[in-house]
C-alpha cells in the first residue's frame, strides 16, 4: 500500500502539486492524505496518522518546497508522528524498511539552485534534512523526485510529470 | 535592538533552551518572543512579528533541533512571516542588511555528526536550509551558535554556554 502525505498551504493557487496528486489518485491501493484539509487548526491526529504508516510499504512525502523544506503544517507533522518509540530509538520500529519517496515542486529553475544561481545551492544540498529523517527512521530513501519551476512550467510538462510518477509509483506499489 | 524568536515546544520539559534564554533576558534592547506560548493554536499575528523584526538589528532564531530544523510553529512562522514583497522579492527589503543568528540545541554529541555518527552527515550538512532562507531575506548569516549533547550536558556547561552567548549578543548588540 502507497500512503502519500500531501501538504498544500493554498490548495486554490497549487498548480503544480495538484497535477501530480490527480495523476496519481487512481493508482491501486494508493490513500491520499491531505494534511491542510485534515487538520486546518495544526490539530493532527497522531494515532491515525501513524496507522496510515503502518499500513503502508512506500511513503510519499508530496509538496511545495517552502523555504527549502516542507511547509509548516508538515513539518508539525513530523514533529508530532514519528516520534521516539514508535518511529525511532527503543522500541521504534513501525517505519523500519518501508520506502521513502520525496516529492517536490519549486518556484526556481535548475539554473537557481546552483552555487551561483539566487538559492545559492545545488537542490542536493537541502536534501540532506529530509532524508536524514528518513533514514533515522529506517526507511529506505528513493531518489527524490523534484519538480522544478512549477510557476512557470506549462501544464504539458506537468501532465508528463505526473505521468512519470504515476508510473513510478505503479512500479513500486 | 535584538530580537529573539524561540521555539520550544515543550518549555516545561526544556533544559538546554531554556538557560540559554535565561541567561540572555537581561541583555540591553533584547525582546524574546517564544512563539509557542504567543501562539499554542498556531494562530501566527503577522503583523506584530513582521513590526518585531523591522525593530531587529540581530535576529536570533533560538530553539531545539527537531529532525535537523526548526520546530513546526517555528516553520509556520517562517511561511507566514518571511513572506514575498516584504521579506523578498520585489519591494521585499524589510530584512535586507539585518544579522542573523541561529541559536540551536541537539540531542546528538559532536560524533553523532558525522557521516559514521548517527545522523548520517556533518552538522554543516543540515545547516543550508537555515541559512539560505535568512540569506534569500537578504540578511547577514553568521557562524551558527550551537550546543550539542542538550540532554546530558551538565547545568555548569549549559551555564557556561549562555554566557558565552549572552557575551556574544552583547556585543553584537
Amino acid at each position: 500500500m502507497i500512503l502519500v502525505i500531501h501538504a498544500h498551504p493554498y490548495p486554490s493557487r497549487s498548480r503544480a502539486c495538484r497535477t501530480l496528486v490527480e495523476s496519481i489518485r487512481n493508482v491501486a491501493a494508493l490513500e491520499v492524505r491531505s494534511l491542510y484539509e485534515l487538520y486546518p487548526d495544526f490539530d493532527i491526529d497522531i494515532d491515525a496518522e501513524q496507522a496510515a504508516l503502518a499500513r503502508a510499504a512506500l511513503v510519499v512525502w508530496l509538496h511545495p518546497l517552502y523555504w527549502y523544506t516542507v511547509p509548516g503544517l508538515m513539518k508539525h507533522w513530523l514533529d508530532q508522528v514519528l516520534v521516539g518509540g514508535w518511529a525511532h530509538g527503543p522500541g521504534g520500529e513501525a517505519l523500519k524498511g518501508k520506502d521513502c519517496l520525496w516529492v517536490t515542486t519549486t518556484g526556481g529553475d535548475e539554473q537557481a539552485y546552483s552555487p551561483q544561481g539566487r538559492h545559492g545551492h545545488r537542490f542536493a544540498d537541502f536534501t540532506p534534512v529530509m532524508e536524514q529523517t528518513a533514514r533515522y527512521c529506517g526507511m529506505n530513501w528513493l531518489p527524490p523526485f523534484v519538480v522544478n519551476g512549477a510557476h512557470v512550467v506549462s501544464q504539458e510538462t506537468l501532465l508528463e510529470a505526473g505521468d512519470r510518477l504515476r508510473r513510478l509509483l505503479e512500479r513500486r506499489g
